[in-house]
């Protein structure tokens, strides 16, 4: 028998959002208004009542709202988030025994019925609440007290039954009770539910990725973080917000790789930069070759003043000569003949990188040097990284050392780097990565886009996962970009742009539309940047920059694309045609997005609106704009005719415009 | 940081089945085996290896059952349980160190690379398991431990490489490695998740309620206990194995209502039998007109002579002089006139009852004077409770009282009668009601019955909720029964039957068919039993005694029809006529339903066969027995016609039957 709360009879369920019952923090970010609904009831037909808990973690006392009962025992509230860090949220229930009194006496006096003994039942929930209310004093509640002291005196009147129409009529003794009456036998909900606020960047940002030492202006010569200063009002200009640059440390020399992953790296082979530390030092060192701490405090100050910031690239492995090697080598695994094991996936060996060895004894130890690997970079202004291969280190260790930096850091953001299979890759999103790789870039058909997009935005997944939508990256040319080129490169980046608030371009070759592998069949670049310096001609035709900007542009100018609320696709007679279209709550805003994912032929079709979902007349004609063409077209009714061209563009990103008529009785599109 | 730990890489999340994230048990069956999946895994790359770990809930071991690991991460297991009661279910799994090295050392040598340091980590591996067996000695482990202390010497020595391609070969090393490894840094799940198992006939039961008082063969007299023993031959030759009886105590006299519910009783009416209580006892006394203690337990006793038993029907509410008004007022709710409250729903007034006040401080005497009633049944044999209304008593109550029962007697089963919101429906069940009522009376369209019977059979509901399809109750006589009168009992009653393993027939009225309302627009029966006594004619022309015979004796001799899995609904082109299967796991077993859901036409149209589920080859013809009229049509391919008239029989119940080949090249059907 339970000790107490036997007397407690509202039941508290079936809460949402949540992640695995609670065990893990929902997704939300600064300014969002957190929408809860639970499922509340109790035994018998008595009146409920309930409010919404929630508080800033570490906060002693809870803020209420309160719930608000829709269909079915289905009740909802909402509560603002206006910081970031770990917020939280639970129930409190109780029966409204004055409620449930004044729903019968209502009903009673209705039906004619004696009511005298029912009106001293009134006092008496009156006068417990007066009694309480005497209990906690406090001046603020002296006139309330006595508005209720002077309710039970005309309840309990013996000439009260001649004024039941009066009493029935009068509201205010119903709102005294709703604020006074006290919560008897209250069920407090099991569980305290979790809610990780991140800043807005946290859900709305658009990535570019570049290596730092191809930035040099000059072809005779590698770049530097100073040139990747030079090169921030090219990448402003085209609206990106986080310029997130591969690994800056030193790169090992045992066994660094040539260009195209030679195993054997010439003099004056550069490396890659994901084999880190050398003599000159490892995760908190910058290779000279790129500059100073001196120059990287100013790239991460000048960037700030284009409204972008630097993302730093966290890998935790370790080329042969970082320091930790000589220093730690507890940290790593020893192989029976006294040497390190090297990173392999048999029969391949890749004995330029030391994998950390997380079952050490010493793990303590080492999971703080890689915390304090980030507070390094944060102490130095850094507030977004990118997490390679976080899959390959332990998931406790991670959801540790995100807990620990957002502790003090809450506006500090991670994206996970992690492509593998998908429990593991939404793990990660649980343990509190703030944004994640996705599939996108495997994503190509009509069909595996739009049941990927509805996994993603539509189930339960979406509490946890924020996902980041990368055309290409460093390790990924995709077949189709190979094959299909430029129109697959815009049609791609359209696609990128337009169905996650969070995407990521890997530039500039992708602006140059670089699609040549390194062998065919293979996903690798021929001459990849992650082995040997580039220079590149940004001004070179065909430079998919202004798309860029275009594309930045309406992200910026349209909420609905920042965030991923409201997808829906819609049905189109032709497979080489996706249409789907991102709106506001409201339907206020609508963004209908039609892409050709052919690359060689022109492609056409009937495209079917929801005409009622979009606040659509169908009786009036409405105006598709193409935000990037400039082109606007007159529809009507919900079935319309698409066509276009992969040479050209092979994309509408429509803004929809519905009728307005103004005074004069003249009709034009908002 | 974890205190401990954080060595441990392995995550175990995603268990299934669970109900609420194992705060609620799944409910199975004695003889069933459960079929537990979960997902596991680990950072990187390394092999896996896991238990489910099971046992009866208060034994202090676990027993274990490997893990199987299916696609995507998702693992696998099932175990057996052999007696009624709690049983409980979690996991451990941990990187197979041993497995890791063994894989990759397959394909270092595949790879014709050098294996000497590899043999040598192998070896330190099996010595590492030495050791751990020889700390745990046992004489059992003896041999094994000799195998791989050889084993050791095998592989480290340096003449080893020259016999790897006979290590590889051999598969008692890995036998043996994963017998014995130790469970380095495993990982325990987090929850241990409960599981109800009943026996059998908490999940296949065929219910037959009555009144005792109208089972008097002699029209003079009304009905006693001992003509209910004298009925039981009748009642078990149709099939059924519970006898269900409405309340069988002493009933109130103060605010006795008369027949049809009429306010004030007449001197000779028998009054309702909710109305429980009277100067004869409560609770636990027989009403004297029925019979003594000795008689009820000689109707027990006979009852399993027919392998029946009796249900009684536990209603906590009182009438006015029901003794323990008297003795506990505190139990009920006192108004400010010193009168009882009794039950309302205003400006409806039920004066006979007093409902008990679950809110009252002596709430832990209440609760135990309840389940006293439970127990007080239980010594006089009774196993089968159907109880009325718990919803209008507090989930904590019955989540506790349902416990202490089940406690020291798992084999008992109770049927929630809640008619109410789904969810509070809902949460009985999850609370350990072995059976419930459901909405089954009020879904008549071919829509309603198959959306409904899907979201019981088909979603999670299904792990925590077994319902009970009643085609009417003495409180339901629903319009359809009204309007459609005989084709529809038959039709409703093979619904019931066959749709789901448990269902319920209120007789003699549903046998013979009564369907006349007390008033138009009413679901009440006119000259309801409920409050005067009948005489029934059961030879009645007419009766579907017969029907209720073949249904039930169908049931027992097709295992598809005892549980809820493997439903299916098939497409017809009829909307009046409803086509569904059970069938067994591996199909080899197919029981198939049409029923005419119109009681006045004939209907017909072709259904729509799912052969490859029914692993029916399409080349060949099978034949659809019907198990009621006994013919036998051979039909071909999927598509087939099917006409129903309501006036003969509204339904077919099929058995699907595959031809099989004989030796003498003889075709005929198994």
């Amino acid at each position: 028998m339970p000790a107490e709360n036997g007397q407690s009879r509202v039941v508290i369920e079936g809460v949402r959002p949540q992640v695995d019952g609670g065990r893990f923090a929902v997704k939300q970010t600064v300014g969002d208004l957190v929408q809860v609904q639970v499922d509340m009831f109790a035994d018998g037909h008595d009146v409920l009542a309930g409010v919404l808990m929630y508080r800033k973690s570490g906060e002693s006392t809870w803020q209420e709202t309160p719930l608000i009962p829709d269909v079915n025992d289905l009740w909802e509230a909402s509560f603002p988030v206006d910081t970031p860090g770990n917020w939280e949220f639970t129930f409190t229930g109780w029966i409204d025994r004055f409620a449930s009194w004044h729903r019968d006496f209502l009903k009673r006096v209705a039906a004619e019925q004696d009511v005298r003994v029912d009106l001293l039942t009134g006092a008496e929930l009156v006068s417990e609440t007066v009694e309480h209310l005497r209990e906690q004093a406090g001046s603020s509640l002296e006139q309330d007290l006595e508005r209720l002291a002077d309710w039970q005196r005309r309840l309990s009147d013996s000439n009260a039954t001649s004024h039941v129409t009066r009493i029935c009529a009068d509201t205010g003794l119903p709102r005294l009770m709703a604020r006074h009456c006290p919560r008897e036998f209250a069920t407090r909900c099991e569980t305290i539910y979790p809610v990780q606020v991140d800043r807005e960047r946290g859900r709305f940002s658009a990535w570019y990725e570049m290596f730092p030492r191809s930035a040099s202006p000059d072809p005779s010569r590698p770049g530097t973080l100073r040139d990747v200063q030079a090169r921030l009002p090219y990448v402003a200009s085209m609206g990106f917000d986080v310029l997130y640059l591969p690994p800056i440390h030193p790169i090992g020399r045992q066994f660094r790789k040539g260009p195209n992953n030679a195993e054997k790296a010439g003099p004056g082979d550069p490396g890659s930069p994901w084999a880190i530390g050398a003599a000159e030092g490892g995760h908190t060192a910058i290779a000279p070759e790129l500059g100073t701490l001196a120059d990287f405090r100013q790239l991460v100050q000048a960037a700030r003043g284009y409204d972008m910031e630097i993302a730093l690239d966290i890998a935790f492995q370790c080329a042969p000569d970082h320091p930790w090697v000589r220093q730690h080598p507890q940290w790593f695994r020893a192989r029976p003949d006294g040497t390190i094991q090297y990173a392999e996936n048999p029969p391949k060996k890749y004995q330029d990188i030391y994998p950390l060895n997380f079952e050490t004894d010493d793990w303590q130890a080492l999971w703080n040097a890689l915390r304090d690997v980030f507070l390094y970079w944060i102490r130095e202004g850094v507030k977004v990284f990118r997490v390679d291969n976080p899959h390959t280190k332990p998931f406790p260790f991670w959801e540790w050392c995100l807990a620990e930096i957002r502790r003090e850091h809450p506006d500090v953001l991670f994206l996970a780097e992690a492509f593998t299979r998908p429990k593991i890759m939404h793990r990660l999103g649980k343990l509190g990565y703030s944004q994640s790789y996705t599939y996108f870039t495997w994503r190509n058909t009509k069909e595996e886009l739009t049941e990927y997009l509805e996994e993603l935005t539509q189930t339960d997944v979406a509490n946890f996962y924020r996902p980041n939508f990368w055309p290409s990256t460093p390790d990924i040319l995709h077949a189709e970009l190979q094959l299909g080129g430029r129109p697959t490169f815009m049609a791609r980046l359209v696609l990128a742009a337009t169905m996650t608030a969070s995407y990521g371009i890997y530039g500039p070759p992708y602006e140059l539309c670089w699609n040549t592998p390194v062998k065919e069949g293979s996903e690798e670049f021929l001459n990849s940047e992650k082995y040997q310096v580039h220079h590149h001609d940004l001004d070179q035709p065909g430079s998919l920059r202004s798309l860029m900007t275009q594309l930045n542009t309406i992200r910026k100018e349209h909420q609905c694309l920042q965030r991923n609320e409201f997808v829906q696709f819609h049905p189109i007679d032709n497979d080489q045609l996706i249409c789907y279209s991102k709106r506001s709550a409201d339907a206020a805003e609508i963004i209908f997005v039609a892409v050709n994912l052919d690359p060689v032929h022109t492609q056409s079709g009937f495209v079917e609106l929801p005409l009622e979902d979009f606040d659509l007349d169908p009786q009036q004609s409405y105006q598709m704009h193409d935000l990037l063409s400039g082109a606007r077209y007159v529809w009507n009714g919900p079935r319309n005719y698409i066509e276009l061209s992969p040479e050209v563009l092979p994309a509408h990103v429509f803004r929809i415009r519905r009728q307005v008529r103004t005074e004069r009785d003249f009709e034009y599109y908002e």
